[in-house]
């Protein structure tokens, strides 16, 4: 099996850590690629520091980038839930690592994670793909 | 043929629906990745729900965060084009896509689009490559 | 040998062109595509112009959008660093390129470029793997 959806928890968090159940999935793969993928019109995936402030320095800048005001086209949900809609142009779906021998080759500081800045869906998917490198 | 070159009419729009042609190009070729690249300096790849106001959505976010005014150092073409050429290190002209039995696995409200806010340039060109996974 | 890690010397530049060194790697290898991956948290790849002005117009723009005031919960270093470990999640870390023949299939005014806002680390990592296409 060289691909699998995960069911993430989300809760009301923008960020929620994927680390580990990506760690999990590489293990014993070899060496290769591991692609993690969001199939949500309204998240995205990123390598950030986490447990040290980037959460909510993250949260404040989508707040100045795609203010969460009434001035989107697309309108449906909560006040500003349009500007989670255009979120992805910026914080892609879709995001590669290199794995060494069943390892993801992250730095220190990375961390990867799912961005969800849409809090009525407490539950979302992530599909991961090992690519032999 | 795992890879082909598309030629896109993109006119003066900013959005530009690629899912139709991505889709086209994976019928048949099983499990696996598909890559989408597009070799402008001013374009991008995104994945974003297309049909509900979301492309306009996206053309004002860009107009916040790159004004298309003449501050930019990287001056020919149109006032703000420069802008243009920032735009690519957001909205990346590379993204990849699980594909389950010749499917691009895409969620429900996610279309496949190129972001091109270059207005004199009507057509462009899209490379798509199958991985297996 | 399929994967490489670059040491780059960034000094204090925020855009480091990595081109010749990803196109050296490429070299032989076929078809495919090569991912280009910082293992860092504050620091991202992108696909740019340079030599015309973007490199300072990038600045200028991760400026409005991330500006080097003392506004982030995430704090240690230079005054702003924070901002610098909310860059990837807008300009990525992975980027993935199609080869032809040993070339990077890159659009005639595209360079490959390491973008490092982190001026208290002179020399970065970068990962290259080659996966066929």
């Amino acid at each position: 099996m060289d691909r699998v959806d995960l069911r993430v928890s989300t809760g009301r968090r923008l960020v929620t850590d994927l680390t580990d159940e990506v760690t999990a999935f590489c293990r014993g793969r070899g060496d290769g690629l591991v692609h993690v993928f969001v199939p949500h019109a309204t998240a995205g995936v990123a390598l950030i520091e986490t447990g040290s402030g980037t959460e909510s320095d993250l949260a404040e800048a989508l707040a100045r980038l795609l203010p969460r005001q009434d001035i989107y086209r697309h309108r449906h949900g909560s006040t500003g839930h349009g500007g989670d809609h255009v979120m992805p142009a910026f914080v892609s779906p879709s995001l590669s690592i290199p794995v060494d021998a069943g390892v993801p080759a992250l730095g220190t500081w990375q961390s990867i994670v799912l961005v969800d800045p849409n809090v009525d869906n407490a539950v979302r998917q992530v599909r991961l793909t090992f690519l032999l490198g």
